[in-house]
C-alpha cells in the first residue's frame, strides 16, 4: 500500500478529552475515527489489524472444534421476554418497533438467539456436542462511553455458545476454551491471568475473566504475588486464620452494656478486638423467606456468596419491623434464640468465646462457642475478604487492576429452562434442556490493550501477530534514484508475500519517520543515498532503540526470519 | 467436519410458504434458518459459503485497489438530515433513540457516513482518488419480506464508495468496479449482465446493474438477443424508425374535428397512424417551470429520461387550469403557438406531415413538420421504448428478468454538495466538493442466487468456488473395516489440506446419500465393502449423472486436479 493514497493518514491535533493512551494513539495514528460518542470507524489501518485479530480468534475457535455462523441483529423481543431479560440485563439494551409493529433488540448478547435456533432442530444426544459461535456486532446503550474502543456503544464481539447433554460434558469444553483463549491471547501479546468471578447464575464455580493487568483497567480483584491464584473480591476464596482455638471454653453470661450498634462499640464496651465478636445479620430472600448470615465480627458479609449458597438470585437486608418479627431487635440480633435458617461463615470455627447481643437492647452474651451453644444450617464461604488476606496455601492475596478482554462462564440450564423447548432427546428417549455454556472475547477491546500495553513515547509498537503491514518502507529524499530504489524494493517486498505499507510521498525525513514511529510497524526500512551506496537499508525494528544496515541482497530472507 | 457433530443438519418438513427454489433448498440442506420474516441465522454450513464469497469479493476489491473499512451501524440522523434523506429514501429506514435521547438511522446505505469520516480529514488533491468499502449489516424495513435470501430485511452488503477530483478520474474507477464486479460474478459461477439503469442522480450516463437472468427476478429489463446491450425501460436507448421522410412537406391547413383526447381519436377522425400525429404533453417541473415534451404520437414520455434531459429531480403533468394559463387547451396542445420551453424527442426528426392540436378545442393542424413549423429547445431522447424496439444497430430488444446482484453508479457531487465541508484541496489551494461513486454486491442476495441457477431436482450444486466444503466423504455400512478406512481417508484428506464433510452417522446409504445430494458439494467420495475390496472408493461428481471408481492411491492428486 502506498501511503499517499492511503485513507486515513496521521492526524496532529485531537480533542482534549483524549486521556486513555490506545484513544489517542489509535486516532492519531489513522487507526480509528469517532462518528459518535462510543461509536468507531475502522479505518483501513485499523480494519487490517482487526481483520488479523479476527482470523486468529477464528482459527483457534476452529481448532478447539467450534462451528461459526450467525444470527440477525435485530432480536425478536419476545425471546428476550421468555427470559425476563427484556427490562432488565445487566447491561442496557436498545430496543426498536418496525412498520408492522413488532419488538427487537438490538444484540447485546445472543443467549436467546442461539437456544431459539437450536430448538428449532430436533437436537438428540447424538447431535450433543457443540459449540457455536459468531463474530457480531453488539450494541450497549451506555450513558458514558469514554476511552476509545475500551468502553463503547457498539462493538465487535466474538461469542460462543456451546450446547452438552450434561455439566460432566460441559466441563470438558470449558477447559477447552480457557486453553483456547489463553493461546488467543498469547498469540496476539496479551499476557493474561484467568480470574475467577461471578456469573450471576446459580453457581460460581465455572466463570472466569481473561485480564490484562493495566493500571487504566475496570476490572478489580484479588491476586496472588506469582499470579497462581487470581479472583473477584465476590467469590475470592481466602484462609481464616485461627484465632484462640487453644482458650479454654468458657460458660455463657448475659452482660448489660450500653453501647450503639456497631462491632467497634462492641469492641469499646467489651475492650477486645473486633475477632472475638459474632456479627449477625438478617436477610430476606425473594421468596419472601428470612436468612440469618453469621460471620466473625472481623469479616463482613458477601452478599454475591451468600445468594449463590442459598441459591437465589436476589437478597436485601431485612427492616426493622422483620427484625423484630423474629423476636430480636438490630444491634442485638444473636444466632442463639432465633427461629430461621442460619447460615454461617468458615471463621465461626476459628475463635472461642466470642460476644454477641442478647436480642435484647443492652444486652450482650459473652463466652459464646460455635457448635457448643449454637449451630448453623449451613457453614459455608460467604465472607469478603480482610485486606493482606492469604490463600489457603499462605500466599497473600494483593489488589490487582486490569481490562477484561474475555470471558468464559458456565450457563447451566437457566436459559434452557426458562425458553419452552429447549430439550434434547436422551439416549432414553427423554426430553432434556441443554447445559450450556459461554465464551466471550471483545474484538476491539483485545485490540486496545494491545495498544494500552504495547507502545512507547513515540507511538505503538504493534505485536507481530497484529501489526496492519509488515513492513514500513521509507524512501529518503527526492533524488530519482533513491525513488527508483524504493518502489523497485517495494515490489519486490510484494512479490514476496511481504505486506507492506510505502511512504512514497514527498515529505521530509522527520515528519515520515516520526509517522513511521507513531503507527508502529515492528520492522521500518529506510532507503537513502548514503544506504544505496552500500546496496543496503536501514533496519530498524521498532521495538529496539538501534537501527542495523542490511545488504539488499539479504533482505527478504532476513525479513521472514524477522516474521517467523 | 464430522456430520455427526456439525450444528444445523437437514431438515425433512419445511413450511408451505417457502416457494422459491434456493430458499426452499438453503432451509432443507441446513444452510440457513429463520429468525423472524426477513430475518436470517446463517447455519456452520450457510456461513462457510458466505465466508467464501465474501472472500472473493475481498480479494477483487483488493486487487482493485480499494481499501476495507467499516462504519458504525447506527448512523447519526444528523448526517441524513443533512442530505434530505432521513424522512425520504428508496427503501425504509429504520430508526431509533438511545437513552440520551440521540437519533440514530440503522444502516440502510453508508454515503453519509463515509462523507462524513472523510470529511474529518484534511483530503488534498494528493490523497485522492481512492476508494473505500465495507462489509457490512444493511436493515430494510420492508414489509414484505419473502423468499429467503433474495428479499429480507436486514443483509450483508459490500458497499464501497470512491472518492475523485472531478468526473474524468471517477470514469476510470467506474471502468475498474465494472472489470472487478465481472471477474467477482465470473468466480462465483454467476453470468452477468449489465443493465443500463437510473441512479435516480442528474446524468444517466454511470449506472449499472448487475443482474442474473431468472424468472424469479424483479429486475426487468430490455435485452438483445447477442445480449451486447441491455438497459432498464427508463434508461432504455433505441432507434427511430424514418417513416415518411421521402414524402413532400405539405402546406399546414386548420380543420375542425369532432374527437376525444387521445391519439387514438386523432387517428379515427384523420384516418391514419398514431405516428402521424404529434404529441404534446404540459409538465411543471419542482421549480415550478412549465416544460413542454414533443413527440411522435406512437411514443410514450419517458418521465425520468425527461427530468435528466433538463435537469431536475422532479415533474408532474400541468393541472388543466396551468394547461390553459398557457393560452390553450387539454386534448389541443401544440408545439407550435407556445411560449414555454420545448423539449423534443429524437422521434419528430422521423415523419413529416403530421396532425396536432390546434390549441383550441375542436380544431386540429394537419402538415405540421418540425423545423419548418416549429423548433424545441433541446432535441433529445425521451420516450419509452414501443414494442420490439431496435438498438441503432438493428438489434431487437426483447424484456428480460433478472436477479440484481450487484450495483454501480455515479453520486457525483450529489451528497458533498449537500454536506457542509465534504470538500479538498486543489493544486491552486481552492476547496472543491469530492466527486463521487458507489458500488454495491448483496452478499446473501449472490448466495441465494447461485443456488436458483445451481440445483437440480435432487438439491443444490454447488460452484466449486463457493461450496462449504470440497468433498463430501460417505462411509457405507457399519461394518468396521469401512469405519476405519473412511476415518483414515478423511484425515488423510484432511492433511492434505482438503476440506472434507465427513458424514460419520450410522445412517441408511439412502439417507446419507440423499443428503449429499441435497447439500450440494461439488465433489462425493463413498467407501465401501465393495470398493475397499478394489482399494478404491466411488467417485461422484454433483454435476454429472456417472460415478467412477478411483484407485485410493490417485484421489489426493485427482481431488486436487478438480479443484484446480
Amino acid at each position: 500500500m502506498k501511503y499517499s493514497k492511503l485513507f486515513g493518514k496521521t492526524v496532529k491535533d485531537i480533542s482534549g478529552d483524549v486521556k486513555m493512551t490506545s484513544h489517542r494513539l489509535l486516532l492519531q495514528a489513522g487507526f480509528i475515527r469517532e462518528s459518535t460518542a462510543g461509536r468507531y470507524y475502522f479505518l483501513p489501518l485499523g480494519m487490517r489489524v482487526r481483520d488479523k485479530l479476527v482470523a486468529i480468534v477464528e482459527e483457534e475457535m476452529d481448532r478447539a472444534g467450534a462451528q461459526k455462523m450467525i444470527t440477525p441483529v435485530l432480536h425478536p423481543m419476545e425471546l428476550w421476554d421468555e427470559t425476563n431479560r427484556s427490562n432488565s440485563v445487566g447491561f442496557e439494551l436498545m430496543s426498536i418497533q418496525d412498520q408492522r409493529g413488532a419488538h427487537f433488540a438490538l444484540g447485546g448478547t445472543a443467549e436467546e438467539m442461539v437456544v431459539d435456533v437450536v430448538r428449532k432442530f430436533n437436537i438428540s444426544y447424538k447431535d450433543l456436542p457443540f459449540n457455536i459461535y459468531q463474530f457480531s456486532q453488539k450494541f450497549r446503550d451506555e450513558l458514558r462511553a469514554r476511552g476509545g474502543l475500551l468502553r463503547v456503544r457498539e462493538f465487535l464481539m466474538k461469542d460462543a455458545y456451546s450446547f452438552h447433554a450434561d455439566e460432566e460434558d460441559f466441563k470438558k469444553e470449558y477447559e477447552n476454551m480457557a486453553q483456547t483463549y489463553t493461546r488467543i491471547f498469547d498469540r496476539i501479546g496479551l499476557d493474561t491471568v484467568m480470574i475467577e468471578s461471578d456469573n450471576g447464575y446459580i453457581g460460581g464455580e465455572y466463570c472466569h475473566e481473561f485480564v490484562v493487568e493495566s493500571k487504566i483497567g475496570e476490572s478489580r480483584y484479588l491476586i496472588t504475588e506469582d499470579k497462581s491464584y487470581a479472583a473477584h473480591e465476590e467469590v475470592v476464596e481466602f484462609a481464616r486464620q485461627d484465632k484462640n482455638l487453644d482458650e479454654a471454653m468458657k460458660p455463657t453470661e448475659i452482660v448489660a452494656v450500653e453501647r450503639g450498634n456497631s462491632i467497634q462499640e462492641g469492641c469499646r464496651v467489651h475492650q477486645n478486638e473486633a475477632w472475638q465478636h459474632i456479627k449477625s445479620v438478617l436477610y430476606m430472600t425473594d421468596q419472601n423467606e428470612p436468612i440469618l448470615a453469621v460471620i466473625r465480627g472481623d469479616l463482613a458479609v458477601n452478599e454475591i456468596k451468600l445468594k449463590h449458597v442459598i441459591g437465589c438470585y436476589e437478597i436485601r437486608l431485612a427492616t426493622e419491623a422483620e427484625v423484630e418479627a423474629q423476636g430480636t431487635v438490630i444491634g442485638y440480633v444473636s444466632p442463639l434464640k432465633i427461629q430461621v435458617k442460619k447460615v454461617g461463615d468458615l471463621s465461626l470455627q476459628t475463635a472461642h468465646n466470642l460476644c454477641t447481643g442478647a436480642d435484647e437492647f443492652g444486652k450482650d452474651t459473652i463466652n459464646v462457642n460455635y457448635k457448643r451453644d449454637f449451630e448453623v444450617d449451613l457453614l459455608a464461604d460467604i465472607a469478603m475478604p480482610p485486606e493482606a488476606a492469604q490463600t489457603k496455601e499462605g500466599k497473600t492475596l494483593k489488589e490487582g487492576k486490569g481490562v477484561e478482554v474475555g470471558n468464559i462462564f458456565q450457563l447451566g440450564t437457566h436459559y434452557t429452562t426458562l425458553m419452552k423447548e429447549a430439550e434434547f432427546t436422551t439416549a432414553e428417549g427423554k426430553r432434556k434442556p441443554y447445559y450450556m455454556g459461554c465464551y466471550g472475547i471483545g474484538i476491539g477491546r483485545s485490540m486496545a490493550t494491545a495498544v494500552e500495553i504495547h507502545n512507547d513515547d513515540r507511538g505503538i509498537i504493534w505485536p507481530k501477530s497484529l501489526s496492519p503491514y509488515q513492513v514500513h518502507l521509507v524512501g529518503l529524499g527526492k533524488n530519482d534514484e533513491v525513488k527508483n530504489a524504493s518502489e523497485e524494493l517495494y515490489h519486490k517486498l510484494l512479490e514476496a508475500g511481504i505486506e507492506v505499507l510505502y511512504d512514497d510521498r514527498n515529505k521530509q525525513a522527520g515528519t515520515k519517520l516520526a509517522d513511521a514511529d507513531l503507527i508502529g510497524i515492528p520492522l521500518r526500512m529506510v532507503l537513502s543515498k548514503r544506504t544505496l551506496e552500500n546496496d543496503s537499508v536501514e533496519w530498524k525494528e521498532r521495538s529496539k532503540v538501534e537501527a542495523e544496515t542490511v545488504p539488499l541482497a539479504q533482505l527478504l530472507e532476513k525479513t521472514k526470519q524477522f516474521y517467523l
